[in-house]
């Protein structure tokens, strides 16, 4: 597995929330965390961005018809189970679940958000989770292991916690993920949220997280599975009393994709059985979509991942895979770098050193692949893994 | 590797055809053919449909400019070195191919095409080669043993020749292709040539051919890559004095379909380390490019791909792949079975024994998945390979 970069610490969330994890009996090891709480002391604009599958789980539905909102008051998190392709009556328990949260918080149902994630296709273990729904709100608290604790209560097959701090002006945003590279064994793959202290106007927070995400977690590549469960919130509770007003949208936005950016990457990074994070830039091109759609596919070929993992610098998958990525380019302006090196150009390898090429894919567990076009100046970032005998026996036998 | 259904053995070819293959110094192993020519006694009608890539091989550049055409005379094809990413001079050891079949068979060298298959990025040892194409020309007959070694000659990690035949009124058609499931090291994919006695109109030949195509080569997923190289030829002679009118071409189409799908099917079905051959059925959908895509987002997913080899009726990994192809469809009429049994409809997992099903797929080389859609009638059938350790681990170690 590739060691993600450790996040620092989490000491402190933003002011107004509190959180903790623990485990209610929805995973087998009682001592993994399967249940977190996220509540916030006042009414909180929340928005999301979730996934586009047809099979949208209960918890997608759900939390999709509540947001945008300038009310949500919690957010429930289990692990281990999806609640997706369970049908009326998932929804039901969803429903169950905000309603635990209500009873336990004093707030109303209606202001509260779902996420869950693990396997598809079960029901949920609905009296221990609302039994634990109410253990969970008597413990939560805003010191580093109530953070901690809730940050791994939304993990599944992850190695490690993801969370990520910010600072801006007075103002302060934590966030959190899970998703390991191969998604595990019928499990869902990507959660994140961010919660702040800012004020934010709803309508405006919904077009930051949506263009935050369009450069994060949308630039992340691991299996190609968009799945059932896939959320991003961000809950913003202005706390802080500091107004994120029309000319600091920019600064704000930019913020917020960093901290997207830090948590989407520590994904593919946690790779499950992988030993490189690959990242994929490519410039110049005519649009952003030309860009993404050459990142994407070369980020989705298994030959250069393999040829990543055999620290072979196999410069003509990469060249053809971008050759076939559907978008017009002259092929002659083409070069691409492997670590900084130039080993195409011209329609041709140059006569760089094959073996020192190798020895810099083996010497670090990060590879740099650029490509650069001469259509224009749009470019596009992608993290990747590369693609390992572990990694897809992993996800072979994982029943043993 | 799965045990490809293994062709009869070619017995003749149609008339006015002559063909072999030899070892000329391309491959290091001097047993293996690395060169093979096709001639033809009379001018030709040949069309193609060739690869999309923006880095064309040398050879496909060539052989686009040529064709369609109604005096073309050999094909000559090399294996082991692709002639792509080798820039002008590239091109000048096409032609250089073509002017020796020319001489070895005084014909004019605008009248031959060129295939070739292998590494990227280094050039022919042309001087082997058309030393090569002289001593095939001479040996070159329509017996078994002429037939079988031009097959081996366009093979590169393949581990069985690709051949197929078929009978239409008096007239015959011979099919010969290569193409291993995973591309090996800097390896082109797949190339495909049918010679046959009819007589046909050119532009109704290259009508047929690119429907033959779309409906065989371009339904095989094995790793997503579209290659530098990927052709298919049609060549057809009118020999047999017997003309495709008007009234046949829906026929002969068919009888061009079903053996470009035999020769299509045997390269996924020669996927190295691959343990099961998949074919995807989707039903029922609006349009045929619906379809298309859900089979190929099916196929191109490494958890579904995963799951068979580790004979897991994982049907969230299926339905979900098929959630996410971006067609607009009615997930609650979807309806998912594996090897015939019914595991997903009314967006519920049936109450299937999982054990019956990982049985079916243990005791056959050869798994079905089908989707039933409710949208309309169009329908499509891929095929792909599951997804080892073992695949990853030949293309990842290809130096050792």
């Amino acid at each position: 597995m590739v060691d993600s970069t450790p996040s620092s610490v989490p000491t402190n969330v933003p002011r107004g929330f509190s959180l903790a994890g623990i485990h209610c009996g929805i995973k087998t090891n009682a001592s993994k965390e399967d249940l977190s709480l996220v509540v916030v002391d006042r009414p909180t604009t929340a928005v999301g961005v979730y996934t586009e599958n047809k099979f949208a789980a209960a918890p997608v539905l759900l939390d999709r018809e509540r947001t945008p909102s300038e009310g949500i008051r919690a957010v429930v998190i289990n692990s281990g189970n999806a609640n997706a392709c369970t049908g009326q009556r998932g929804l039901e328990d969803a429903v169950a679940m905000c309603r635990a949260v209500a009873a336990a918080c004093s707030i109303d149902q209606n202001e509260v958000l779902v996420m869950s994630t693990g396997i598809i296709g079960n029901f949920l273990p609905i009296d221990a989770i609302t039994a634990g729904i109410a253990k969970v709100a008597a413990v939560r608290g805003n010191d580093s292991e109530a953070i901690l604790s809730a940050a791994r209560g939304m993990l599944t097959t992850d190695s490690c916690t993801k969370t990520v701090q910010r600072q801006w002006k007075g103002a302060s945003l934590f966030g959190m993920a899970k998703g390991a590279a191969m998604i595990g064994p019928r499990m869902a793959t990507m959660l994140g949220i961010v919660l702040t202290d800012v004020a934010i106007d709803a309508a405006v927070a919904q077009r930051l997280l949506k263009e935050a995400v369009e450069d994060s977690f949308h630039c992340i590549h691991v299996d190609g599975h968009t799945s059932t469960n896939d959320t991003v919130l961000l809950l913003a509770n202005g706390a802080s009393e500091i107004k994120v007003a029309e000319e600091d949208e920019e600064e704000f936005g930019e913020i917020l994709t960093q901290a997207c950016q830090a948590l989407a990457r520590s994904i593919p990074a946690d790779g499950e059985g992988a030993t490189h994070l690959i990242t994929i830039h490519v410039r110049g091109c005519r649009t952003n979509e030309d860009a993404r759609k050459i990142a994407h596919t070369v980020a989705d070929s298994p030959l250069v991942k393999t040829a990543i993992a055999g620290a072979d610098p196999n410069w003509g998958r990469i060249v053809s895979a971008a050759g076939y990525a559907d978008v017009p380019f002259d092929p002659a302006a083409l070069e691409l770098r492997l670590n900084g090196h130039l080993l195409f150009a011209a329609l041709s390898p140059t006569d760089f050193v094959e073996e020192e090429i190798s020895d810099s894919i083996r010497a670090a567990r990060e590879v740099s692949i650029e490509l650069n076009f001469s259509e224009g100046n749009a470019e596009t970032r992608f993290w990747t893994t590369d693609l390992t005998s572990e990694y897809v026996r992993l996800n072979t036998d994982y029943r043993t």
